[in-house]
């Protein structure tokens, strides 16, 4: 079954060689672009979607969330809304209610955020553990999460969990807890940050996890000058995220490595902490991705519609590169070429708009614009339910 | 028919008697809310709706839009995030396509906005005329207008077109253009900004709508210490709307007055203003209302969801004075008691949220939580088509 998609009045391909194309079609044949070209050359196909000249461009790749949680932590947004500072130890809440919540319920809970955040055009959604902190829930939240998402990523090192001690926590974190839910997993994640884990000690569960054979991740740099971007750099982890306190050097190094920092606007917005620097980052010549941070503590959105518009809005970014962020440099940091772009080959991760352009994504801020998306070639979302 | 809502997990009344409450039913009939009570103690009547602990509150009031209009002015937004400052004379450009666009494509493009903010819990909507600028132009807006929103307020006085002279337009404004346009609108307003008209200009606009019965708004302080707030209060406006640059002084001239600061925190973000100083207005006693400002230069977004969003995140507002603004103040600057509060005898213009508490307008930025709109007790919008 071959399925053209035409009359797209503007294609966003993130393709160096093709940039943005207008009048364009393309075709998706099992789960693959197979043919991209001008709409009024289109080859014969089974069957056609006419698109009325709306913008077409990858589906979101969000690479940064936790949405294996039980609980609801509303009364925390709206202390510090009123003045208090965010502060690592909320987490524990979102421990204690994951922890005694039973499997069918965060299983439900997960599920319906990966539905909201589907509908909102996003075709690859990575989450991580970290609301369990013992064994058996750091297992249970890691095979839960394996049923609902593309990726999952291992954060025993969310916090130290209270009663215990550090050093006790960080040897089972990098020893047996590892070893449990190594099946379900693609990535370690440690926060390294004051109130969660020194460096020395994410330096420890990171090489544990590298030795294991998983992919690296660090949450660096959201609260001060917590040293977690160098460590990113110093061990190649495919990304640091937050990076919302960077020094000179930090941007330097980043810029020099092939590790990529992910920007979390929301999450910015919703601790009050400044943004990201993505235009120095940008210009330093470092890859910058953006992501939601979905999560019930400090930034409880599916929305990358609103992480983009946010990003061009208060951060500086062009509208392409805002979309590159949250489509080809988040792939790049899930260490992906297949998605988040659209190019002969690549997967048919797309999403359409109620809009003929990207730029629509920023100048229309809180509208809806997703129309249709498309996993693998077919019809999930708004359109397809 | 009398129509039950019930199983209201969190009921926003902005009643000063009644605040928030839980676990609430209120009874709808003829367009009016006749019981508001405890679920529990619900009456019989012909329908029920069981809203499964969703919260309900009034709709939103947006008080403040321009949707009378054809082109697109993109470029202009993507230009000015790269560095280009606003300034008034954007506004040509969407004059001229307007005038030479035909009637039936103003009218389909004003009803599909205002299809989209239904749906996004708007159920009371004002829209401005003022890309016409001549009184043909102008006449067909107003009536368009009269056809698809709540109220409509003349706005020739947006800029002078070009090639006019300022003076014989202002005399053109305040004498034919407003008899022609008379039977139309509700209320009068003037852009009051250097690059569109001086304060006694402005006065003499303003004097000429109050003479033929209108009421009055003001486009002020946007760009500049324009004395636009200063005039509102002087002739006793029901609102200035964007100020954005106050001096201590009118901020206490609002406090002491009737008139009420409309903010719109989508616009601010769009031309990249500093916000109005909410919080301070707020502070002092004035009353603050906010509004989308839709319209296809500055702030193209019919979601009052997100300028709720941003005045909490980012003005410093509490919920409930995030959602007080955008219906009961915006309402009492339309001088309507009836809308945008729930009290027996209110009208029934309500929504409910896929969501447990206004807070999550919040707390959840960029997702759309409106999953039911009533307007005069009537479903429109997500649920109702």
């Amino acid at each position: 079954m071959s399925l053209l998609l035409t009359n797209i009045g503007e294609l966003t391909t993130n393709d160096p060689e093709r940039g943005r194309r207008h009048d364009a079609a393309l075709v998706i044949e099992q789960g693959r672009i197979v043919w991209i070209g001008d709409a009024a050359a289109a080859p014969a196909v089974d069957q056609a979607t006419d698109l009325g000249g709306a913008a077409v461009l990858p589906g979101w790749v969000d690479t940064h969330s936790h949405i294996v949680f039980a609980g609801d932590r509303s009364d925390e947004f709206e202390a510090r809304m009123a003045g208090e500072r965010y502060a690592a130890g909320g987490i524990a809440q979102t421990v204690e209610a994951t922890r005694t919540a039973d499997e069918e319920t965060l299983r439900t809970n997960a599920a319906a955020l990966c539905a909201e955040a589907a509908r909102g055009g996003t075709t690859f959604l990575e989450t991580k553990t970290g609301y369990g902190l013992d064994i058996d829930s750091e297992v249970r939240s890691a095979r839960v999460a394996r049923e609902v998402v593309d990726s999952v990523t291992f954060l025993g090192a969310h916090v130290v969990p209270a009663g215990v001690d550090a050093r006790e926590y960080v040897d089972l974190v990098r020893g047996p807890m590892l070893q449990a839910v190594r099946p379900y997993v693609d990535a370690i994640d440690v926060f390294c940050e004051a109130g969660a884990f020194t460096v020395d000690q994410s330096r420890e569960v990171l090489t544990a996890g590298r030795d294991a054979g998983l992919a690296l991740r660090v949450h660096g740099n959201q609260l001060g000058h917590s040293g977690g971007v160098a460590l990113a750099v110093e061990l190649g982890a495919r990304s640091v995220d937050h990076c919302n306190h960077l020094s000179e050097r930090d941007i330097l190094l980043l810029a020099e490595s092939r590790t990529v920092a992910t920007l979390l606007p929301a999450c910015d917005l919703s601790t009050r902490e400044p943004f990201g620097p993505a235009r120095q980052l940008l210009d330093a010549g470092a890859t910058v991705a953006l992501a939601t941070n979905c999560n019930p503590g400090t930034s409880f959105t599916t929305s990358v519609q609103f992480c983009v518009a946010t990003a061009v809005l208060q951060m500086h970014l062009t509208i392409e590169e805002a979309v590159f962020a949250a489509t080809a440099a988040a792939a790049w940091s899930m260490d992906r070429d297949d998605i988040g772009v659209i190019r002969v080959g690549a997967r048919a991760d797309l999403q359409a708009l109620r809009a003929p352009g990207i730029s629509h994504l920023a100048y229309r801020p809180g509208v809806p614009l997703t129309s249709h998306v498309w996993k693998d070639g077919e019809p999930i979302g708004p359109a397809g339910g």
